[in-house]
């Protein structure tokens, strides 16, 4: 089957190794399912693995992608409503719950130890099968398994906040910071964003943020929480700008993850720091819920085939986007 | 100055001890203001006082009024923006924090130890003090400090659940009912509620519900959290409806007060029950800035002058109502 | 193989439906391991099964036992130490979070669905076996499945104590409420007992308890929370002792279920029920640890041969036993 | 009356601005007591004040001194056993709750706006005046306002563990390590700790740790959470010694608190890290219950009169002790 998968790692040139080809067929496992992907977006992991980080030259040839919207296979037995040819989207986190996979065996995301979304057909714990949210196309349906799922865990379990509060999201554009904006506003909460992209700050404010401010500018007021995914370049900033006993939830460190720690904030102003990666099996399927209840749906920035993977890699890399690059299978 | 108070107790005729007449002003305390009341509302907490529950004969005449809206009388040092003169609103709930009171001293409502609000003049601890919001009239602003911080406290404290998820409010109509639809709803949550009364679930329909059913009627599937203010005539169904794991928060049980407990289901189900007195004063300080941030308006049923109190009472008890039975000062 | 099981159901006389004879040994299923039984335990779960309360006739016979501690058959590959011939104890709780079984199925304890524990030979999620605690002996090791793990969710996960606090174990004697006075006393927790029973009051003092009451006495001090599972004869003490805003946090109801629900001493005083049934798997392991470190060993009331199974069964029907009753295979 | 304050700051030598002398007793205030000090301890806290972090040079003079046992000079009302002449202990963590303050006052301890312990008479908030664990004598009572106190907060609010679990303490030897140590013990919790002194290691181990390393060793295994106090030179260990979903409790920074911040292990592996200053009066009162009923003393380093001030103060500043430096008055 056709397929977008690393052939080895490059740290420095991570195009040079993505390659889209012809791969096998997933092998059927008990208890996993099958699915035909129509469509999965490119995420920073997805960049990592290119680069060796979480992924092993010896492991590649690996096919990426992590998250994806298809077509079941086969019917599941026991989980009502998902039937060979039900529209789905998949949980692609494996092993944080024992769902498919040994006792033991540490969680992994597809695309580390089994194969990714970014080919004609993939595989998962029949437990990671969910139907699509109704309002949602294939393509919007694709965000949602890893930038609007960590969007979520980060928003509603890390940040530890309720309506009537102030979240801080670092950075607009990014799949987690647009996913963000939109949940949290949807939510009821107030979103203050920051962008050093006027015209990102700009779209921003559209899909919801009520302020938006240049990197590091000085906020109205603290917040109740941070939502941090850019790093080095805005950790202090974060720490200046949470309110005593609020809390930062960080998914990434774009930018670079050794800042100094800023440890007597921390520890003078009761700071919580929540390390946040992807979300449990109940967030996705909360998540699925409110954007179908809340008619959400995910910021697109750009379309691509299969075949053009490298120039949708390309454009993550560049960093110039505002949403999800989806690629159609 | 004119107030509305409980000149006796009477369990029975209730109406025949409330009295409207001459009571004196509040005397000074320490790290205490006063507050020249614009609007209170009337609430099931007033009823109960009347016919002696939580109230003593000997403690009255007492004044009523749990929550009110008002001009404080002078400025507040420390709290910037709350100077003589500013519309203010107030919590109602004194001791659960020490401030202003004696260290273990009970935590109190206004109408149990201390004068109520419903009358020209109140009195609270400095911290209990807090803006109006900027989106609200004054009577609007009255139902915030018992029926609606009770409500918020029930659904984003007590329940539990985040958005993705849906709640049932039993019994529409009443002021914590009213208000955890409107809040509920504001912060994306799916919202079902019961009522015998087919206008009333009309109503509930038209400020945010999502369904509205008969009440014990089978819902369409399990809820993960009830907001319970009825008591006998509905505990078994909220018992029966939540999820195993889920919520029943409650605040109220008009109906009465011993249903059989139905402990198997909740030990077998994993299911919490949380009981809810009014909220905390974080909470309180939360929910202003989610009415003004969601624009949100409290439902007024009703509006009387103080003068008029016996006829808003006898509306309340009656339970005729949907929303707030103001009185204007 | 040998076991013992339910021939059928009957409400008024489980014993006549209790056998012990032969059964066929377990069907293999992908991700799950068979274990050599040496002892497994008595629980009120089982002569609920003989009620055919939980247990319908149709799926019977069924072997009876939801513990076990025995011999691994074969090695687990992935989870280190677990290899043929290993002495392990077994999580029974199956489909919690999914390991072994399909998404979607219901969470069920060995005996309701899957053969039980009583039995020459049964099989678990391998994800469900756990090598034995060092200090324990096998007899001690069978309690840790049920009545333990239920205690350890009860104190530690339901009951949201600290130490410095105070609990009420209702009732002293049953398999739960002796682990609950072994682990919070090893816990730091000042524990309260009550029981009809003065040898069983001077029992509980020796294994930890600080205080033994009659049932219903005034205790000198309202507690941080109650350990419940008695049921209709102590619920009214139960909600009475516990200080506002505490905890009963509830596993049974041995004296029936449908006690009048005190609602409103529940929601005046902000007190939490928490339903609990077994715990989870990560509350099992860490019971392990605990049990290992603190060098706790179950109370046995007795032990009994594999074909003594009626005599032992009729024991705990008596209810006339202080700690658990084991029958040997 | 006597006491030990700040004549000035002076970051480089904070010795040369210690004084013993004269200053004027503290002037009645609503709702605050007044207790004739008779221990008082030296913390990291009085060292900062001195060097001017966290007061300026135009507060002083400021008596020193952020915990104290004494003498209660007049009956409090209210909390009975409160009387003259009883014996009790301070929680200096002033409006944190509103006690006594004024509303919005920002939370302070003792010694940074309001005069401190370390004199023959301190006053606090009547709130915060509790009576002395039976079990303790006074100087032995003064560790519990700052150092046990932090260290309970530490442990049972922000690390989040449970019996079975294990805790690292990094560096033995100091005030809240020393207290962490007997506190985790006494729970039943597992208890690494590392410390470049073997003596403090051994002691460590007499005191009721488990196992004693090297700073930066590797551990048998990885540790549920970490109680940080000492920065930059053991953060990365700290990080990476914790388990995935553990966390890392943080109150002090004292060799620097600039290290890399580590933020990709933090997000990657779901990571929290919980800044904590002093702790809760809930978590205070409990603390002294938890004391009393496990018998728990605090390792007194040595003790001096509150002439000798100086002495006690430099061997804290040298950091050669295990457990606390008490002036007694
Ligand atoms: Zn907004
Ligand atoms: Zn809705
Ligand atoms: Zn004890
Ligand atoms: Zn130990």
């Amino acid at each position: 089957m056709k397929a977008v998968y690393a052939a080895g790692t490059n740290a420095d040139d991570p195009l040079s190794v993505l390659e889209v080809g012809e791969r096998p067929e997933p092998e059927p496992r008990p208890y996993w399912s099958s699915v035909s992907v129509k469509a999965a977006t490119v995420n920073h992991h997805d960049i990592w693995s290119l680069k060796g980080v979480g992924l092993a030259a010896e492991q590649t040839p690996m096919i990426l992608g992590t998250d994806a919207a298809g077509i079941l296979d086969e019917d599941i037995p026991v989980r009502k409503g998902l039937k060979a040819g039900s529209e789905v989207v998949l949980y692609t986190f494996v092993g944080t719950d024992g769902a498919g996979v040994m006792p033991g065996e540490r969680r992994t995301i597809l695309s580390e130890k089994y194969p990714g979304t970014m080919a004609e057909r993939t595989q998962v714990p029949s437990a990671n099968v969910f139907a699509k949210p109704a309002n949602l196309c294939l393509d919007e349906a694709a965000a949602l398994g890893t930038s609007w799922l960590t969007a979520y865990s980060l928003v509603f379990t890390s940040a530890n906040v309720k309506p009537g509060d102030t979240i801080l999201v670092q950075g607009a554009g990014g799949g987690v910071s647009t996913a963000a904006i939109q949940l949290a506003h949807a939510a009821g909460l107030e979103v203050f964003v920051t962008s050093r992209d006027e015209a990102k700050r700009a779209k921003a404010l559209e899909i919801g943020a009520d302020a938006a401010f240049e990197p590091g500018a000085r906020l109205p007021r603290k917040v109740d929480a941070v939502i941090e995914s850019v790093g080095a370049a805005t950790w202090s900033h974060s720490v200046k700008s949470v309110r005593p006993g609020g809390t930062i939830a960080i998914c990434g460190a774009t930018t670079g993850d050794q800042p100094g720690a800023e440890l007597t904030r921390i520890f003078f102003q009761d700071i919580r720091v929540q390390g946040n990666t992807m979300g449990s099996r109940d967030d996705f399927a909360r998540l699925l819920r409110f954007v179908e209840h809340a008619d959400l749906h995910p910021v697109i920035d750009s379309t691509y085939a299969l075949a053009d993977a490298p120039a949708a890699f390309a454009k993550v890399i560049d960093g110039d986007v505002f949403g999800k690059v989806v690629l159609r299978v």
